[in-house]
């Protein structure tokens, strides 16, 4: 079969400015260098620390990124420093320079994404970040590319690899919290700073960045309640298998019975028929609701090097097509909806005295093997308020799935009945 | 937070001329009345058949195609239509015009992928087809561009979502085969003419499209092996349960360890730990496995009115932000591999004489309530021949997953043991 030429791929390779060689850079370096016909080479390679031993021969290596952004030679700028500061720094002046720029940095994006929008606008740049949500996921552009008039009533999901690595080798192997979070590190799916994972920091600054291109809402990531695991022990676990559950990190972006939008990530008990539940180790999911198109699941590897760096890859091949994020659903005037409550089961020693949680009515309350179980619903701001006092006392705080709209009167203590729950997996 | 208007959704519609008013054509209109702002207004409409009753005025109605096809006012057109022969007429006109189309024909594309190209590239315009293969569920896309430059060892999947719907109803409900086919047409899944699902003809022309995004590969359908479950009966249903399987019907693209590809289509045993046992009704699910990208799944609705009719909008606006397929991998010197064998069940009536199946090697063989089983290998280009007269004679095949690459000296009917097997879920 003949074909034309300009269907076959172009061979002109581009050359790309890395600045940060840490797992993700390396992994991009490694996966170009065994690719036959790449398209990209790495020209410059800007590194913070000039002591740290490294892969490649010292020559390979400068210490200032701003001579790579200053470096119009350069086709491509990639950045994947860990430091969200400097992150923001870099890619600041790049987009201000009008430059092409992919970044890994979900914190630094969840952050300031306004902004970066503006510098987008005003200096003609451009910015993909597809690797710092979900590794090797495609979601971001699905979200705002191929779904970019869907009516989407929620998106949800495992959006941190290291935590669910650990929640995963809790309950398979029995591991202890301290000892499977080392593994994680160790095999290089952890952020240096293991509270961003634990905490569920990372996860909370991925629904920020999913929130913007699934329902065009910005919510600072300060706003939005995030519950960690770093209080969980082996009893929790137990008492979720009772009912047969598995405990996930899960990030919920949702539309409300009223319109609003809220944002939320919490350990939930997830259930053998949701597709989360044999989402093990590593690996990531987003579920996507649309109105017409019905459900989704994506799954793939949430962390590593190669998979992230694949994330990469690919957005250096849709800057060199030309390709842009559409944000089609932006909506300035967007507020983050927080009028819901989540029913939780939250568990405290028997031996404390009962945490102050404000639930919602009545908990049900139990006392097993010296744990105090007490659930019910809890209001979404009465949580993001509360939830470094838990975390200090040793609380553990994990959701059932279901979520109600708080009456319009929130001093009611009593949620009506009436009001439909609204439950996701 | 003020954001520039640059960032703002385009709020100018784009006049669509639609080819066809089945249940795409239907969904897709009715899916952009119920947009608020869908971008995209259906200016004309062609239909075959003046005396049909729709769902529409009459004065909406016209009754020659290439009308639209000649109106410049128009700036896409969506060809939906049943007849695969009909479709590459108008799609072929639309692209000698230089006219950016959307097409849901599976069939036209798997059959016409060249001629199609050579279209594109001579005239100027844009052939999509996103919605052509599983429904909602964005594969081709995620092929073409996020994968563009990823090294890929297989992708498989369940692309049929009628023959899914019948698998699923027979096994959960003990539905007979032609009450389920009965069921799987009312509600809209099955395809006008039931033979190109049940017969695997529809999951094989998506297995060959996505042969071209995945591997650059364009093979003739003809020569792809389908097989179908016209045949099965309830006791194949049973044999699989006893080793807690289900069978369902699964394409595979695969990168056998000598390099080639070869593409098939047919029922297998499906284990719970497969990605696919848990995809039911009328869902597809595709995995795509990535040699740095590791392993992904995507699931979705893979038939049906408003999913597809989804999928059909999203190439409308693709269309308008300039997108148009890589085809990055494409190698017009690659041709399909068929020196491979598979691990099969054939099962026949006890009472008939044994099928002429020629397995590699004596095959297992057992007679349970009347039915011969046989399992043993069985060359691809073998079942290719046989299929048409194995299926005459009521036997069904099913594959338990196994694949080994044949001997070098072909006519060695026995393989080497030493050949590793490659199985995939």
């Amino acid at each position: 079969m003949s074909l034309p030429s300009a269907l076959l791929p172009s061979t002109e390779p581009l050359r790309v400015g890395l600045i940060g060689f840490g797992c993700v850079g390396q992994g991009l370096y490694n996966l170009l260098e065994r690719l036959p016909a790449p398209g990209f080479t790495v020209a410059r390679i800007a590194v913070r620390n000039p002591q740290k031993a490294r892969s490649l021969p010292p020559e390979r290596f400068e210490f200032r990124a701003d001579a790579l952004i200053e470096d119009d030679s350069l086709d491509l700028l990639v950045e994947v420093i860990d430091d969200p500061v400097e992150a923001f720094r870099f890619v600041g002046l790049a987009l201000r320079r009008g430059r092409r720029v992919v970044t890994a940095n979900k914190a630094m994006v969840a952050r300031h994404l306004p902004a970066l929008l503006r510098q987008q606008a005003d200096y003609g740049g451009t910015l993909l970040y597809e690797a710092a949500v979900c590794g090797s996921i495609p979601i971001i552009r699905t979200l705002d590319t191929y779904f970019a008039t869907e009516p989407l009533t929620a998106v949800s999901g495992i959006f941190n690899g290291s935590s669910n690595y650990v929640l995963t080798q809790m309950r398979a192997r029995g591991t202890a919290y301290a000892e499977a979070l080392a593994e994680a590190q160790a095999r290089g799916f952890a952020e240096t700073d293991p509270t961003l994972d634990m905490a569920a920091f990372d996860p909370r600054a991925k629904a920020v960045i999913l929130a913007a291109h699934a329902f065009g809402l910005i919510p600072n990531p300060a706003d939005v309640l995030a519950l960690g695991i770093e209080s969980i022990a082996p009893i929790d676990l137990k008492q979720a298998a009772l009912a047969g559950h598995k405990i996930k990190i899960v990030a919920r972006l949702l539309t409300l019975p009223d319109g609003g939008i809220s944002v939320l990530v919490a350990p939930q008990r997830v259930a053998p028929d949701s597709p989360l539940f044999a989402v093990e180790d590593e690996f990531n999911a987003v579920l996507v609701e649309g109105t017409f198109a019905g459900p989704h699941a994506l799954r793939g590897r949430g962390a590593g090097s190669f998979p992230t760096a694949s994330a990469v890859l690919a957005d250096l091949n849709a800057l060199r097509a030309g390709f842009r994020y559409a944000y089609a659903k932006l909506d300035p005037h967007q507020a983050l909806a927080t009028d819901l409550a989540l029913e939780v089961v939250v568990r405290s020693y028997a031996r404390q005295r009962p945490p102050t949680v404000e639930f919602l009515g009545e908990p049900y309350a139990e006392i097993v093997e010296g744990y105090r179980f007490q659930t019910g619903y809890v209001a979404y701001t009465t949580l993001h308020r509360l939830c470094d006092d838990l975390r200090a006392d040793g609380v553990f705080v994990v959701g059932t799935g279901a979520i109600q709209l708080l009456p319009d009167d929130e001093t009611d203590p009593q949620l009506s009945g009436a009001r439909a729950a609204v439950r996701f997996q």
